[in-house]
């Protein structure tokens, strides 16, 4: 089976789990773990911040992170399109009593400045109306196709919440992504941002676990969060020993983005799929079936049929995600089994 | 001084005051106040439902409505024009933990059957999805201009929710209005709702208070919710009073939307003014200044310097409500100052 | 019926009702009640604090200032045997997602500072042990019986509470009592607070209404929530001209608890009652029912039949509270009741 | 350094490290890793529940148990001395709305069922009362000095339970040196609870994770809140395969029950300590350090320069906990430590 749902199905590599097998534990919710603290002071020098803080994943990572910054009766700015809007079950409004305001995403993944500014009442002391504490963005932004926000749409966020006095979170749970198609550290590519989360577990192939990355005082709110929700591990030293690895080997990425290419442009060749490879900027490949007769339930079952995984991703548009337990030859195939599956037709 | 900005600036009318005066009163908290016991009795009869319940505020009514129908961490469904989603502060996250997904509320008022039904995931076991509990309608449509929704939309919205097994609660803070536009009883148009609030101390001139009505299970749980946010008062017969009263005079509402069409003829007659009388279905006139160098702040403060109060609501739109305490004479007034402040220009 | 359940069921004042017939009204949920604005600067200045809040309920006052004073996650140290704990439903946990620490009141009402030294962690560093924000006195204690906190008692809360960094939130809902029993302006005896709530509806006998006084800060954030929970009510200067009338009226508290004291001294002259008069501080008689073959349950049943109305609070004891519609007659009636239903034995 | 602070200071044993390198895996947010569902099967089986899920910490799982359990607004009947209420952080009420009513543990661990009778109030209408929706006992029970219910009580709180229609939820932490010091299966300490929380990471050894075991309906719903909380993790399979093994050898519990025991013994032949041999039931002693000049914190302290760690447990008490990391010769030098540092005095 070509895997190409999600990066999150990627198997750890042969070095993580050596890794794994000799790592140094401890009682993590002790904070004696040696591994762990190791990973966190790792990520918290790559992405350029002050401390960092292993969570079990990366919607606790987020919902640790909003709310530390959001007082509960505040509200969040957050894209339609993102993954903490549509995908984690509404956590902050059930654990941090935290309104969502959700903002259109506009096609680069970006949420409008002028949309922002909407979500602040003319009169912030009319107590109608909750106020915006946060705003969330994604990078990259899964929905809109995995696409990379530039770092001059980030600065004029950073600009605005400075001036309104809010903070900035970063969902980059696909941070590393970014880094690799803009091939720049990821630590640029955060430096507006308050707060970010990436996951370890996506397409840096580590079996478990995501890091949330701040100032001191951040972290600190958030590792009392994390123990309340319930995030707190034992020998966590497991996880942080392939995360670790997985710091060490972010280059590889590359490679994911090259296929998701290769595929876009395969695709791309086939009757009755549309699909633009000039915007894929990353690993994910969003396409339409348009060959007549088929549904993407039906097109995505006979693809499944045929070796190929692949899954529906909002407004009826499927997504291929390339990861490390894919290959160009992979890519090759699965253009193939598309070819193959449209050929047959809906009837087959 | 016209004062145009909301009908909820209405004062008792003679008869109400001497109704509150000669109130027979318990302690409501112990359930023994005669009078607030009438009042939900007739509350309840006029809508039709078995039961009601006095609140302090629609706000509470809305909350505890919600609170009562839908569970910690299910979502419910509201307009983005909505009151409950703009003017009462989150409170449904912050008390309820519930989750609001905000729906386009069409021209008239309605949340389009498709865009409710997008609200359900495909696979309703997969725990990343908060799920509806409730969709949220407003009849008359506040900030879409006092719209009426139809009964034909009702019917739709009632057999899409007995389908997906959710509840509809109607935030009905003017039903009376809207049962007054269609010259039918308020208990029919409200039929096709689980439960509904309005409110006393609008179009219907009481000074304080509104209603819940629904099944008798369902204003149990709403007596329950009431009482922890603090919504038991104690000798409440007084305002229970006025409320009766009001109650007998919904018929005074027609006076109001002859007022209103008046206002909006009058409006369009005017160079400098952009309004639709043929839009104004019940007591509130929208309409925009587009007279050059005005904006709405500073044509508001113009206005209000020579008499006459209104206010924005929503989009640079302003917002006039006719009640009880405008006659016919005062919208000819207020049409002149209307006049005379565009006639002298921005710059006056 | 004499009414002895509860100082909750008493009736307005000629005065009073004179006062709401005249009363200059407004929009309070813009601020332009007059009524209500005089109330709260009055009230404000009866308690030497700088601002206070006009709130449909004691409950809603309590929940307000709690969820003002503690964010989400933290826990505040109130009596096991206080209102707050027992009667408010849990709001502060279901509203604002803060923890309760029930601290034992001790006979005279406080709570020991041991034990509200043992509500803090040794580390407060420790993820594990939610922290506190606040503690919460009553005064009067009710559920001891009407007890007044004693000033030297309250001026160490204080200065624990400053050395911790916690806030102090007075349930005064009758301090006005308390006044009273100490010969003290209430604005001495809430000196050693942040904030404080009370109740107009009590013994100081307005139909509806509590205030809460604090910091000009504090009692904006009061209004937030208030507005959240639905406390924003519209023409709510008819039940601030009540409380105006309550204020001006507060000595005549005296009168009731003489009446306590002459109960108190009447039931402890009978067999098959223990009471004691020396416990007696304010309008609140605590007693229990010895004779043989009596429930508290049946005993209240007895009385009510034979035109005394009492109830139980707690633990098996009856509670009798004196008010402004009982009189001194009303109280040697009360007596001779109790003494005939217990000479006329638990058959009867 | 012998390590008797805590047993989650455990190490994976080779077994479970040659488990954890072979695993097969895949993503159990889609549950899809065969080793997670393999544990989940095998740890409801030796429970004798319908089902069970995998969770990342017995925090999360009593948390996600509660959710379940608990609707918003209900309150939870919980031991003042239980993990649930003292270490947990508050999070039932934070994420649940859920009111904690702590009840005085008896020493054997159990709470009376009196004390739970009257966390129900007399009038079940009344809405002044948040209603009890849960009882969570803790087996063995941690702070009572790892305790065990006797079968007898637990079918009485069964019974009370159903009387009341509220459920029953075991903090089993430690169920398994329950089920070894009564020489029982573990599935039939809990027969009489509705829902089960173990810890894979405790005296099982495991490094990481926590099982909840209930009917596949209750577990439907711990899955739901699981993922909102963040607990959903990617390949969860490593944890599971050592969780496997784990469950496996159960019966090596007992050798920690022989070194508490020989520890106490040790303990209680030394002058200046206060402890109870004929009280251990488990893998835990408490014990007081009675020597002139010691507190519990210099004693610890001391203890700790000599390489034996320990620490307070609530009230001043030390607490001693027995693992697999702990060998009787190690119980022999901790003892000859305590011996060694007592005789040196605190003045060392």
């Amino acid at each position: 089976m070509i895997e190409l749902r999600s990066d999150t199905f990627t198997l750890p590599s042969p070095d993580m789990l050596q890794a794994m097998g000799r790592a140094r534990l401890g009682d993590d919710v002790y904070g004696e773990d040696p591994t762990v603290n190791e990973l966190e002071e790792k990520a918290a020098g790559m992405l350029g911040k002050e401390a960092a803080c292993l969570m079990p994943s990366g919607t606790m990572a987020n919902l640790a992170s909003i709310m530390t910054h959001a007082p509960r009766g505040s509200k969040i700015l957050v894209g339609t399109e993102s993954d903490i809007y549509i995908y984690e079950a509404g956590g902050a409004s059930v654990c941090g009593g935290v309104m969502y305001e959700p903002i259109a995403n506009q096609a680069d993944g970006s949420l409008a400045l002028d949309d922002l500014r909407a979500g602040f009442p003319d009169d912030l002391e009319d107590p109608q109306f909750a106020l915006p504490s946060l705003v969330c963005l994604e990078n990259t932004q899964n929905r809109c196709g995995g696409v990379v926000l530039s770092m001059d749409y980030q600065r004029e966020v950073r600009a605005f919440a400075d001036e309104r006095g809010i903070a900035v979170h970063m969902d980059g749970a696909r941070i590393f992504n970014a880094a690799a198609a803009l091939g720049r550290p990821a630590a640029e590519l955060v430096r507006y941002a308050d707060s970010v989360q990436f996951c370890l577990s996506k397409g840096l192939s580590a079996p478990i676990g995501s890091m949330v990355a701040g100032s001191t005082e951040f972290i600190r709110g958030v590792r009392r969060v994390r123990k309340m929700l319930g995030g707190g591990m034992r020998q966590a030293g497991f996880i942080a020993a392939a995360g670790i690895v997985a710091l060490d080997h972010v280059d590889r990425l590359a490679e994911d983005h090259d296929n998701a290419l290769r595929l876009a442009k395969g695709l791309a060749g086939l009757d009755g799929v549309e699909t633009d490879p000039a915007a894929v900027q990353t690993n994910i490949v969003m396409f339409r079936v348009t060959a007549p007769g088929f549904s993407w339930q039906t097109f995505a079952d006979a693809a499944g049929r045929r070796g190929l995984a692949i899954a529906e991703l909002g407004h009826g548009r499927l997504r291929a995600v390339t990861h490390s337990g894919v290959t160009a030859a992979d890519i090759d195939a699965a253009v193939a089994i598309v070819g193959r599956v449209l050929s047959e037709g809906a009837e087959a």
